[in-house]
């Protein structure tokens, strides 16, 4: 019998639900599962059956595994205080996540948003292992932004830096989920896409087999393939998204000189229908300064196991960072 | 006879003008003046000409001071490299400032932008002493930005971070010196400021006594005397410049997540008249987590001693990092 393995439990909080896992240093999932996240019940009851179920598997295999700590991504997690403040989507107002995690298991706990928490990954265990300066933009139903400089997660004072998604791209724009118009997320998401069809479908005449389906049922799957099979619209609502999110990178590398700039998360899988005209108007858009020096890539990650890996990445550093 | 005084020079390079001044470590400025930039001629030149001056301050009082240091803000100066790259107004092209100084003193230098230097004068000589995240914006001829990230400037990957005046604000808006459209220095600087009156004074047919005056002649302080003598389109120009400015900074925070952000420059000057609605309009497009959090103040430098105050704590900072 060996030494046990070091490990760390990645989770990741949605809206709808929730991914766990237990992670070595070098990013080996030694098992991951997902559970439901049951929005309306309180957090506490979230964290009482995620360790159960961590407690059973560590209760079958005790002298294998020592469990170093605990990290977690979600909505509006704050990484100074260890508090969830008002989840968009979940009823749990503000929770102290540092006493849950603290009821259940003596060992360090770090928590952040989602969008950081990938960037976390995507440094440690994806393709921005050598890049000290770089945007980790996720595509997904919003728009999150993971800021490093330094190679570390810019929290900012308050802890809610990098809200990539509500810069404003239109001044009096779309109404965004978060209650501003004009927010990058309402154009530049998977939802923002959807949005653009339907904006088009009312200004066009243009036929498309997209007047066929109910506007809630249209999703950027739908979308996608429908550009596959040479609608029109569908294919320029594609270009149109990512013109705008190429418009929004170009402000923020302004602001912050990064190496690169990665894309994360479902609309990725449009691979060229969004990564070149987001290349493109990023590129169009750049200061002169940095033309042609930053790069725009799409992630490395396993995207199933993103999630895991960049809560586990961010436990990761934190352990490493106390350890001299 | 006391031990010398230690001190830093402070040099600050403008397109026209260059301020020096030799700096203690709390800030006394032992002796200031300015030059002539004399822009067509080679860089070369002008160090010549400032530690002409510097050797001769210093030879009439070896006993009395030690130069610790050199700190550099110009245009366009590179942190990382100790370059300066084609910098905008001046004949240069791209000049190693590193070596021209190295020729004449055996100390250590530090270069950055002007708009850096100047957040790092406010950090170590004003009122942002106890800010660890804020945002310093220059607003004179052009905008500029520096961008405080755990009390340190942040550089990038490039050293050209903090180009807040190049960010977009109006899409395929008015040219900007930078070659872009719609970059908020378009708008929000001093020139800026008499576009908007030129603008106005096309699209209205309201007298003013603005019309009097030369577009050549006219500057911020001709039209902040205007708006005090009650002329509305010189008073409405101003809001116009503040509400840009707010919802360009509203963005800014929603990357960043500062404590406060810090005005400074000429256009500070007109008071409550950019300040006021630069202030309603970032706190009406702040992403609801900033909502109440972030403060707008101008600066608590010395407006003419604060660039070689800049310089000069850009060095002393670095001679402290170096010193355990």
């Amino acid at each position: 019998m060996g030494d046990p393995t070091q490990a760390v439990w990645g989770i990741d909080i949605g809206g709808t639900r929730t991914k766990y896992g237990l992670v070595d240093r070098s990013g080996s999932v030694l098992t991951a599962d997902v559970i439901e996240t049951q929005p309306r019940e309180p957090a506490e009851t979230l964290f009482n059956r995620l360790f159960e179920r961590f407690e059973a598997y560590l209760a079958d295999r005790p002298a294998d595994v020592r469990v170093q700590g605990v990290g977690i991504g979600a909505p509006n997690a704050n990484f100074h205080t260890g508090y969830i403040e008002n989840p968009p989507n979940l009823r749990w107002g503000t929770v102290n996540v540092a006493d849950l995690v603290r009821s259940h298991i003596d060992a360090p706990l770090a928590i952040t948003n989602d969008a950081n928490a990938t960037a976390l990954g995507e440094m440690r265990f994806g393709i921005a292992g050598d890049l000290r300066h770089f945007i980790q933009v996720t595509l997904g139903t919003g728009v999150g932004g993971g800021f490093v400089v330094n190679g570390d997660i810019l929290h900012g004072h308050d802890g809610f830096a990098g809200e990539l998604g509500h810069v404003t791209v239109v001044r009096n724009g779309r109404l965004c989920g978060c209650g501003k118009r004009g927010c990058l997320e309402a154009y530049a998401s998977a939802t923002g896409l959807v949005r653009t069809v339907l904006e088009m479908l009312a200004d066009t005449l243009a036929d498309s087999p997209l007047r066929d389906v109910a506007p809630r049922d249209l999703t950027a799957k739908t979308i996608f393939e429908a550009a596959e099979n040479g609608d029109d619209i569908a294919a320029e609502a594609f270009s149109r998204t990512g013109r705008t999110l190429g418009e929004a990178l170009a402000d923020a590398v302004a602001l912050f000189s990064p190496e690169a700039v990665v894309l994360f998360g479902g609309l990725t899988a449009a691979g060229n229908r969004i990564i070149l005209p987001a290349r493109e108007h990023m590129e169009k858009n750049l200061f002169p300064a940095f033309k042609g020096k930053v790069k725009l890539l799409t992630t490395g990650l396993d995207q199933g196991r993103a999630a895991i890996l960049g809560s586990a990445a961010l436990i990761w550093n934190e352990l490493e960072k106390h350890t001299p």
